[in-house]
């Protein structure tokens, strides 16, 4: 058999749309002696968590935690909950994630009434109103804030207003959007809402932090059949990560990585959100301004920019593979390509968490400008 | 709000039913920075990861891996990848685990048929082959090889030989065996076996070691009905997973948790498994005459212990809770409880991994015997 060597991970810088660059502090407390799932200290430490997600959240639910488990599994938690079989839930689909839900919706045995908007576009408000007035008993309406593939920002207080207009529930991804843009769950009275550790919140994958409302519980309290997947049961997930006093075993947690996320949380908390979000935004208009400057062009109207996330459109006659893998052989930078129907049209750069600051704009743009003129001459 | 603070856990020993103590060296690897789940760098990762765990199986089957969520998880993958609704699963019991696995069958809408042992007894095999005979269009015979629960090796040869005989897929749980006891996944003829990586492989909790055989592959593959899980479907894991050249972006990979896994599978063929296995039983033999010299007695009888996981009869007159936690408070070691119909009557000492060494059944004994000894005088 062959000979095998600790891994050592090559320096790159991650402007891609996620996993973001981990700081060195969020590392050291991952690097934590492991110490166990029932341990009275770290129960202590799993309620600071939820504080900091409620926090992170701007919620009041109790039903606020981490999934143990990425964010495609935070999205299956929150229709396999949720949903039930034969129910019927508008699915909003204007990028990938969109078409995963409606995976999600049908694996469960629903009906997916699907809202279809053009890749890079945010949800139309008046298609998904029409959507849920044709299909009145619809149990629930989901959609994606802050869509990962296209770099597009939807109008999430309308769409939970309009859900609860139609007495839908609302189910929200955000999972690019936590920690980078205004996510207010309270406000907007999203129902469920999940995210992921590794974008804005500048965790390593692997978790999925996510919010239950009142009415979202009711339902899952309520519910006639079992959810379908045990794993991802939370009315078995409750009784560890909720209650005074001793916490039932349900699965083992991932411990470390609860430690990297509180840390991440701790570190947003010391931040405050609004500077977060007042940085992303920043950091985005700087790389707006470079990219113009050397004729690249957003794919995504201004209005509806997230700024973590910048889908640019690849120039006529570039190649976008050749350009992205010059940016990680030469410039150890990691950008994302194109998913779905924009595979080869665009690139997605990301600036999220710890990843959005000037030195890496001017970084990538550096790069970028050198690579393309390269090309060019 | 609260002040909040980076969280220092308290110097535990870890001689519980998992997480064991995570050597430094595995603390390392998951602190290296973290890189994309689609850098050629992390994809080659991946192929040594699969590779080490076909040595730590094994087996030479294609599929195995680890999937991105703890061991439960690990066990919903082999459930719901494998049967559908309809189907008949003969569920051998003899602890908690086997309830679990019921549980997981029940809710792919299948139907479990039992069969029933004592916990703290292996798995009968005549009863299994009695079950099978009278359940022949049984899909599959699922039993725990190493339950974790109550400290019990069952014959997971014979038992994968039964199920073959009687045209039956074989559904191991070895969360606890890994790397602890005797697993060989090829020579039983298992056709799918989970594991997690917190347990004899020593790292922290998070991940669970899969590896499905031909047979399962191919019913993995002709299956009449969509797995009812996105997140853990393995018909797209495998095109992230496997295959030359490119890799299909599926979920994103938890990256540090996979250079931890990394890293103690490493440690794990360094060592060799024959002498991971030996080194598991001598610590395991000096807890048993240590105990013995105390006057505590194990659950198991001797032929069915397992090595890394000891149940220990509670004395009657003593108050099993209040010695945990003066383990824990005073002498800063962890132990379990009983679980289930054994709550408040064993103790569950592992030896675990890099738990599992003369200075910890040392210490442990050490301070068990003081406690009881300060309670008896």
């Amino acid at each position: 058999m062959a000979e095998f060597h600790s891994f050592q991970p090559p320096a790159r810088l991650l402007l891609g749309p996620g996993p973001s660059p981990v700081p060195q502090r969020i590392l050291d407390a991952l690097a934590r002696p492991t110490i166990g799932h029932l341990d009275p200290r770290f129960v202590a430490m799993m309620d600071e968590t939820k504080a900091l997600l409620r926090y992170a959240f701007r919620t009041d639910n109790a039903l606020t935690l981490p999934v143990s488990a990425p964010g495609s599994a935070g999205m299956e938690a929150a229709f396999v909950n949720l949903i039930e079989p034969g129910d019927t839930v508008v699915v909003c689909q204007n990028g990938v994630f969109g078409g995963r839900m409606r995976e999600n919706v049908v694996r469960v045995g629903a009906t997916a009434v699907m809202v279809n908007d053009a890749f890079g576009t945010p949800v139309d408000l008046d298609k998904v109103e029409s959507a849920l007035r044709a299909n009145p008993g619809a149990k629930a309406l989901a959609f994606v804030h802050a869509e990962t593939s296209t770099g597009v920002l939807s109008d999430a207080a309308a769409l939970c207003a309009l859900a609860r207009a139609h007495g839908a529930l609302s189910i929200v991804d955000s999972v690019t959007g936590l920690g980078g843009v205004s996510v207010e769950v309270d406000d907007w009275g999203a129902d469920v809402i999940y995210s992921g550790s590794q974008k804005c919140l500048a965790a390593p994958p692997g978790l999925s932090p996510m919010s239950f409302g009142d009415a979202a519980v009711d339902v899952l309290k309520s519910r006639k059949t079992p959810v379908q997947s045990w794993f991802l049961d939370m009315n078995l997930i409750i009784n560890y990560w909720q209650g005074s006093g001793a916490r039932a075993y349900h699965h083992t947690a991932p411990i470390n990585m609860l430690y990297a996320l509180h840390e991440a949380l701790v570190m947003l908390h010391e931040e405050g959100l609004e500077a977060a979000w007042a940085r992303h935004r920043e950091n985005h208009l700087r790389l707006v301004r470079g990219l113009d400057a050397i004729g690249l062009e957003l794919l995504v109207e201004e209005s509806a920019r997230l700024p973590q996330l910048n889908a640019v459109s690849v120039p006529a006659g570039v190649d976008e593979a050749a350009v992205r893998r010059r940016l990680l052989e030469e410039h150890n930078i990691e950008i994302g390509a194109g998913l779905g129907e924009l595979a080869g049209k665009i690139w997605r750069i990301g600036l999220m968490g710890a990843g959005s600051n000037p030195q890496n704009v001017d970084r990538v743009l550096g790069a970028l400008g050198e690579i393309l003129q390269r090309k060019a001459a």
